[in-house]
């Protein structure tokens, strides 16, 4: 058992970091990053610690401006012409992502060895979407309409990004994490046709070669109900689905070779924590524990009571078969 | 065929109309209404013309205060608790919906009696998220947190919007709409357990009645690849669905009894003419052309190109079996 964003806002001993932090200076200094990977293992006992960082750095390590704005991240120029690409340099991360390789390798250290330690990327559609839209995107309208009208340059994009996002989950595996999950957020907003075009190929290139540095790799999908068996084909061994699906649907459809991570709805932390405790069991039960990581389908909110995050991570330490 | 959102933004001749007067004014205003409604009929043809209105009215019909701002629709003070219920009253169309009873008279007289008049009016669990969220959420987390918390007061909530949707669409069609559309959009945001508990029953209920008033009544549902089956089983004649699913797997799963709405992605707009032309195509193959209403996913964008929307309807025009 983790959860998605459980390093954050919602945690007061979070809050007093970012009295005398910015987010993205947090990320980029080890000892904060550090801290705020242990701090919901200290209080609350799960499974795995989640590397504190975010998926744009990668961008940044590329080149990229990227600026935290109180309305997300925001990249300015976004990404939408051939010469756009110029900008795009190929990633060196031990020059540009040393922060990543010393927060890594400073945990490894730390943690119990009973705790996995997981890093992470984006998948290449979700960076080419932030790149493109410059923005978190309810529909991806700009980089769809690059994809339509420009077909060989959105594929040049997102050749570009799986080559960058290899990079970074090699690195994070070379300095220590014991498994690595690439977030393809944004990819379940594509009609399927769109997305065995424009976002398997990649997520599959990236999660093959990750593979074979022998660390498991987690694919988290969102809305993926329709497209979940051509998730499941990237050959991930994990897939984190969001709460859109029954999970017992999932396991029916994929059968016993893909494990399966989630998916509680995040919005279950607000209930009394006898329900959630209720609800956690039916959710072990849905899969029988089995090939199961137990998960939130989306991050923990920041609003989120520490009674409920606490209440979920006890029920199912409490789970017995 | 039509388009959600086919009167709109991306339409000179409706940015002239709105120079004038906001949105809010033109839905109260019968003549600047009916101008907008036929406006896209006029220039593209369409099978039919959709009411030109909004969800909320209803809303504000029953004595909340609804606000237009540029981020979008504004309830202030939100529902949260029971006392909030109180502020609700039961609709009176005849007295606080006059400006729709007038618009659709007006255009039943002046709509070629080939093309459908479309009424429409949200569904109680998307009316009660904007209720309680207080805004369009993407996570519904409040809506969610009340369900868990006080689900009495959810379910009568819920069965309160039921009735009122239910007057607003008997009105619309004693006024003369050929048929009703139930926008169910923010529905695919629960999990499938949730959708079937707080959702799936007052849409139910509201295309239950509604169908024994002799008009065709269209659900949409958005994201519902998980839960095809449960909406189709609220009794709909036609189930719109967005983009998110193949419309040939819907067919398969919904089998020939329950007619399809869709489900093109509205970033295809941006295309080239002959590859939406193509697309159309591919689309309507797919179904057969039988038991298919040509739509977009979701609705237009603002920032659509004519020719595209253009593109589309001829497209579907010039199909032949």
């Amino acid at each position: 058992v983790w959860l998605m964003r459980q390093a954050g806002r919602y945690l007061p001993e979070y809050q007093k970091l970012r009295e005398k932090a910015s987010f993205w200076h947090m990320v980029r200094t080890p000892d904060l990053a550090v801290e705020a990977t242990l701090q919901p293992i200290r209080r609350f006992g799960m499974d795995a610690a989640i590397l504190f960082s975010d998926i744009l750095p990668l961008l940044s390590a590329m080149g990229v401006e990227v600026r935290y704005t109180d309305g997300g991240p925001v990249i300015h120029p976004p990404v939408r012409a051939r010469g756009d690409l110029a900008r795009l340099r190929p990633v060196d991360a031990q020059l540009h992502l040393d922060y990543v390789g010393e927060t890594v390798r400073l945990l490894a250290g730390k943690l119990h060895p009973d705790v996995a330690l997981i890093g992470f990327a984006g998948a290449p559609l979700t960076l080419a979407a932030y790149l493109v839209e410059g923005r978190a995107s309810r529909d991806l309208q700009q980089i769809k309409a690059l994809a339509y009208n420009q077909p060989e340059l959105a594929h040049e994009l997102l050749s570009l990004l799986a080559d960058a996002v290899y990079d970074l989950l090699r690195f994070q595996i070379d300095c220590g994490v014991d498994a690595v999950q690439v977030f393809d957020t944004w990819a379940g907003l594509l009609s399927p046709e769109d997305y065995g075009e424009l976002a398997l190929p990649y997520a599959r290139r990236v999660v093959e070669r990750a593979r074979k540095l022998g660390k498991p790799v987690i694919l988290y999908v969102r809305g993926a109900a329709a497209i979940l068996e051509d998730a499941a084909s990237s050959g991930c061994d994990v897939l984190s689905v969001d709460t859109s699906i029954r999970i017992q649907d999932a396991r029916e459809r994929l059968g016993p070779k893909v494990g399966l991570q989630g998916n509680m709805d995040p919005a279950e932390l607000f209930s009394p924590p006898e329900r959630i405790g209720e609800r956690v069991r039916r959710l072990i039960n849905a899969t029988g524990g089995r090939g199961h990581i137990l998960n939130l389908g989306q991050g923990v909110p920041p609003e989120a009571p520490v009674e409920g995050v606490s209440a979920f991570v006890r029920g199912v330490q409490a789970w017995k078969p």
